[in-house]
């Protein structure tokens, strides 16, 4: 059954061409003002700007202003060992002050240096793998700039395939770029953020936990909005080029997915073996030899630990989030390119990926005033509900959304294509698809909020183990992991199984753009997480008082939730997204069967299997290593800095952060190659029916293997908190700290770390990148691939 | 191109009929050879035996007769608590045999009456699922007693599907009492050979080394030949009634694969469960707590340690290999069933898979020699390379073995059926593809050895990362688990490949088979292991000299290692034999693609990973709640009865093994269900193609959980082995015992016992049981399956 190619949605071409832009220019505009809400907390010296007024009404009590400042005169200067030569000239009493920038400025140096070392390693990356796309694609038709007939768009015209090849490359650095910046942007927001949140705990909790949600929602809408016109603009660019040939415009769009996925391997493999080298090292001589509390200023590892927070958790979690962003979009737009909409040219249908996008910001905009200005929190308790709640407004604000989206940019039916054959889908059913991903995406938040939450049962059995030691606390985490992935892996096998039957590929690819259209409000309060963290670190490094500390770890607290429920979001929506990619790849590559049946596919199946065993191997292997390197160092200043123990020395925190720096660099290189190369090597010898094998094989494996990881971390660690805090008559039975079963704990708490902060979210990146690079050179594996299968 | 059904192999029926059962019988008449050799070795009292000769001729130093007496008469008082009233009158001088005799009697009757609870609980199970079996199978032709026309054998008339029903349910009942027997038997000689073992350690550890070896082979000829004799005595019994519907008699043969296996369910699960709620319950209160040693007589947990280890590691063991052996000759069988070989009615060339077993036979029996008698050991570093040399030598006289097979039985061309398709196949094709899953398995088992042994670096680093504590003990574990089924993998895909490519899924049988045919052999050395670690809990019981304890040490040491074999050899054939049983399945059930690229085999494949998931974290957890309530009863025991801890009382042996009993067959029910109810609700419900996808995903998903499991746990268990050794300088750095690196080995080696002795093997029951079960039903599902599809 053909449809009719005049068939066209409500809602116009022009129309289209402004609501786009519109929203992310609003998406920005709505992000700065954030900031500059943010920024009004002032944290220089200068006493006019009412800073004074603030210490008044600050209630602290046992602050010691002298003690304080000693503190602070000692991380200042440690500022200056690390090169910063700033001169001060400020009274005693702003000194309290001081000392809440200082660390501030320290952690946003120590990552910003680090982010400068890691991009001149990737400019040379970006370039090389440039070029490696050039090449390849160009090479498909031997490098003819003439035009071929059009594979889908039977009797048109399209653009050689050496034009696909510059703009694939051209595309490729722009998600690079974009990745980058949107790092970048979000690691300068967050260190922004770190001390004024500490400032405003001063005032209350209310205060500091808006300032730390305003400043993750920054974040969160600076990605999701440039994402989108980077997206957007180069789209409109392409198509001065290509004009009517809109299978290569979509085809070389790709690239951009491409290029903001491989920057996230670097964001989260580098930043995660960052992040946890510090944290393992800092805790193992800190918290387990010594026993002194986290974040003390006299472990020389705190730095390296915090700056690892914003590299870790705030630019990895970003570049994966935004990587899966740009590759639905992308996987998305190429299936339609070679569906009725495509063919048809119908370019609002065409862009109907885009303006979900462009709801979602607009929900995210509205979710997002809920917690700054309508239900503003006034006790501790209301933190978490109120994140929560952040979630569930966002999902059924969204549902209405999409209803609108699909009823009126879509016409009432077309085709898609289907693995060779058309399919014939309706509005309504493009509706069902992106809802149950945006849907299932909450049932996971949910789920993973269950197993790694200490209110629930699952964390409170794995504390309650710690009393027979730390062995019976790691095997009831363990089998706590496997446990948690039952629902996510049901919810997304059931929003796989809608979208695949009602859309095809085309269908699991919006489904995927679902779970990520709110990706403002999952960012925002994914990144609250590290930044309450890290004003906690500066409360306890500057020497704040206890009422003000207990306050930052209330906020840390329910930030640990969200981030495992971050995590959990950012898995479920790789494994839509990987398999999106994994669609288009096959449709691609021109295969309308992978059949498990035949050698081919099976033996790419099953080592596909193994790659995230493998990956895991080296990413636990290198966090282990660096940790060691760490409590080396740590241990050395200990031995070798007279009075550093009783805090009269200073520690030498910039070797830490160099040890860091250094082993997150050269660890990131093999996991980084396995990576890029497998499907380079498997695509060029075995072809593309081994590398679909490989493909499916690493998804429906990394998928069990990321969530297990990422939900024991997130169980140890609560299990930790849950003694720690002694809320409970039974978690009193277990504390109090320093008691065995919290020895237990924390044992289980330090194994945690790499699963749930390196080997687990790394492989979101795994499956995701492996599968859009495959879209990408499919032109040249369908061309040129299988050379081992050929000569044998 | 069609191949003559007239041409065949040259070795004749009737030398087949002949050929077959003469091997079987060989084997069984061997090992019950060996066990009469391993039987002359008295352990009675009486002293006209010699046995008084053999205490004259050791030369023990330290050894405190009075003392060890005393301690002999606790442990037989246990005995007596046990409620086994035994009138003792001994002199003196004899109570130091008689000592060795009764903790090796309690064992027997601890494991004995272990497995005849279990045995109540199985006939019931057996019961139920045979009337299964026989209503679904009997409702595919509404129980019709008409005959029908063949499926595959054109024009040809079958038996009714109502006499399958009924063969397949007594091939059931056959394949698990098989199983059954062969694992009562190997209890019986395991239990039976551990004080013989501790009595020739006195002689020297050659001595010992043999008399445990010989049990070992004991155990692997008489199940290796029984699973022989009873498959060809069954066929030709079926044939009696069959006649010349080879379709049917080989389809109901099958049952026989689904019978042995899910006694292995009962084996290895509930086996599992019992050993290590044992050892770590023991471990728990035992080495961490009150710092007494291992195998100690004070801790009342020690005998159900000892039970566990024959129950878990013999019992289990056997009926997991017996059931691959029984799985893999019935997947071969009914492939070729369908094939030119059934079709033409080549007797010969059918048995080809029953040939292989008995030139098996015949090569393991020359291989065990060598280590017996021509190769005798001297000194404890032989142990190990003499254990080893078995592997390899069975492996290059069995390759010979395959080429002449190949040759002799095997027609030169021949046809297999290949998903709807006929593929002409050679008979150096199918030498091919046994060879290669017979040195796939050598490749598997001396990667296990690499990783878990701790004569090499990887657990060396293990060790090592002790210095810093258990938390980087564990980290690095898991990652040297992880990266130990890189090759494995590789071996696996490249067996996979070659014997698929060559011959389909009669290749991948095949190939399984091959990697079984030294099944003998490896069970010999498997066996080994938990003797000689029996051997020295008993020398340790009985309070025998350090040198003594020495001996058996070196020979546990060596049996740790051949244990990670073994695992590592179990877990290979089991991905082979699934992989073979899913191509019967898919071929009984007339599927002739399994696409990814459909949502039906998609979310199987992803829902399939998952179960690995799901399943370990019930046998985790099962473990660690068992361990728990062993760990309060010890506990309770050391407060409440006093003089235990200095010796002057006895333990409540009885109360612990019936807590690991309880405990294991509660605890089995729900991983049991889980594997058991998977195939039958998503075949029912959800039809072939997404069962397909289940077997696949679980497969390729649990291959690498259980191989990554069963290596962690046993490098951990090696690098706590290193520590307590310390034979080289590193080693020694690390240690004594006692000392902090040590300690936090013993937390690895504590969380491995479940990975590597329970949820890990347990996974080759859930990837094999749930596919050779679908295999049996796939007719069912084929006819009334995939009801949701039908009515949505």
């Amino acid at each position: 059954m053909l449809v009719s190619h005049l068939e066209m949605g409500m809602l116009s071409e022009g129309l289209t061409q402004v609501l786009i832009p519109v929203a992310a220019l609003v998406g920005i505009v709505f992000a700065l003002l954030q900031w500059y809400v943010v920024s009004k907390v002032k944290v220089s010296g200068d006493s006019s700007s009412g800073l004074s007024d603030k210490l008044i009404e600050d209630e602290e009590d046992g602050v010691d202003n002298r003690e304080a400042s000693i503190k602070c005169a000692e991380i200042q200067n440690a500022i200056s060992i690390g090169n910063l030569s700033l001169s001060l000239s400020l009274s005693l009493s702003e000194n309290a002050l001081i000392c809440l920038l200082w660390p501030d400025h320290w952690l946003f140096n120590g990552a910003t240096s680090f982010l400068f070392t890691q991009y001149k390693y990737l400019s040379v990356f970006m370039c090389v793998f440039a070029a490696i796309i050039f090449l390849f694609l160009g090479s498909v038709k031997g490098f003819s700039t003439k035009s071929e007939a059009c594979t889908y768009n039977k009797g048109s015209l399209c653009k050689p395939a050496l034009a696909n090849a510059a703009f694939s490359t051209i595309a490729f650095l722009l998600g690079a770029l974009t990745s980058v910046l949107s790092g970048f942007l979000g690691m300068k927001i967050a260190t922004y953020a770190n001390a004024r949140t500490t400032l405003e705990a001063r005032k209350g909790v209310g205060k500091a936990f808006v300032t730390a949600f305003r400043s993750g929602a920054v974040m969160g809408f600076l990605l999701a909005a440039n994402g989108l016109l980077v997206l957007y603009i180069s789209i409109l660019l392409f198509k001065l080029y290509y004009g009517d040939d809109w299978e290569g415009l979509y085809e070389s769009i790709t690239g951009y997915g491409l290029g903001g996925s491989s920057m996230a391997l670097f964001g989260r493999v580098g930043g995660g073996i960052y992040t946890k080298a510090a944290d393992v090292g800092a805790d193992l001589v800190g918290k387990v030899e010594l026993n002194i509390p986290e974040d003390d200023p006299r472990n020389p590892a705190v730095i390296a630990d915090n700056v690892g927070d914003n590299v870790g958790d705030i630019a990895g979690m970003g570049s994966d989030l935004f990587g899966s962003y740009a590759e639905s979009s992308c996987a998305a737009l190429f299936v339609a390119s070679i569906s009725s909409f495509g063919i048809s040219h119908d370019y609002t249908a065409m862009s109907f990926p885009l303006i979900i996008s462009s709801v979602g910001i607009v929900v995210c905009l509205i979710t997002t005033l809920f917690a700054t200005d309508l239900l503003k929190i006034k006790d501790v308790s209301e933190i978490e509900p109120s994140l929560k709640r952040q979630l569930v407004v966002s999902t059924i604000l969204m549902t209405v959304g999409i209803a609108m989206v699909s009823f009126f940019a879509l016409p009432s039916e077309f085709t898609i294509f289907n693995f060779g054959t058309e399919k014939v889908v309706k509005n309504w059913h493009l509706f069902f698809c992106v809802a149950i991903g945006l849907w299932a995406g909450l049932v996971i938040g949910y789920t993973t909020e269950y197993y790694t939450s200490n209110a629930y049962s699952p964390v409170q059995d794995v504390a309650d183990s710690c009393r027979t030691g730390a062995a019976t606390n790691v095997i009831f985490g363990l089998a706590l992991g496997y446990k948690s992935v039952i629902i996510p892996i049901f919810s997304i096998a059931v929003a796989i199984f809608v979208s695949f039957s009602l859309a095809a590929m085309y269908g699991i690819a919006v489904a995927a753009l679902g779970m990520l259209s709110t990706i403002a409000t999952g960012l925002a309060i994914d990144a609250y997480g590290p930044i309450s963290d890290n004003a906690g670190g500066i409360a306890e490094m500057a020497g704040m008082s206890h009422k003000i500390r207990e306050r930052t770890d209330a906020l840390d607290a329910a930030g640990n939730t969200t981030a495992a429920i971050g995590k959990g979001f950012a898995i479920g929506s790789a494994a839509l997204v990987s398999l999106a990619l994994f669609g288009a790849f096959v449709s691609r590559a021109g295969i309308n069967t992978v059949d498990v049946l035949t050698p081919k596919v099976f033996i790419g199946l099953i080592v596909g299997a193994m790659l995230p065993y493998w990956f895991s191997a080296m990413t636990m292997k290198s966090v282990g290593s660096a940790a060691l390197k760490m409590v080396e160092e740590v241990r050395r200043q200990f031995k070798t800095i007279p009075g550093l123990m009783e805090g009269r020395a200073k520690p030498d925190y910039a070797n830490c952060v160099k040890i860091s720096t250094d082993a997150s660099l050269r660890e990131m290189i093999p996991p980084g190659a396995l990576v890029m190369l497998t499907p380079l090597i498997t695509g060029t010898l075995f072809g593309v029916e081994t590398l679909a094998g490989v493909l499916a094989g690493s998804l429906v494996s990394g998928v069990q293997v990321a969530i297990s990881a990422s939900n024991t971390g997130g169980a140890w660690d609560n299990a930790k908190k849950y003694i720690e805090a002694g809320v409970s008559e039974h978690a009193k039975s277990l504390g109090p700290k320093g008691s065995d079963p919290h020895k237990a704990a924390v044992i289980g708490d330090t194994i945690g770390d790499p699963l749930k902060d390196t080997s687990g979210p790394s492989l979101n990146i795994l499956i995701k990148l492996m599968a859009v690079e495959s879209l990408v050179f499919a032109p040249f594996f369908a061309a040129h691939g299988g050379l081992l299968f050929k000569y044998l």
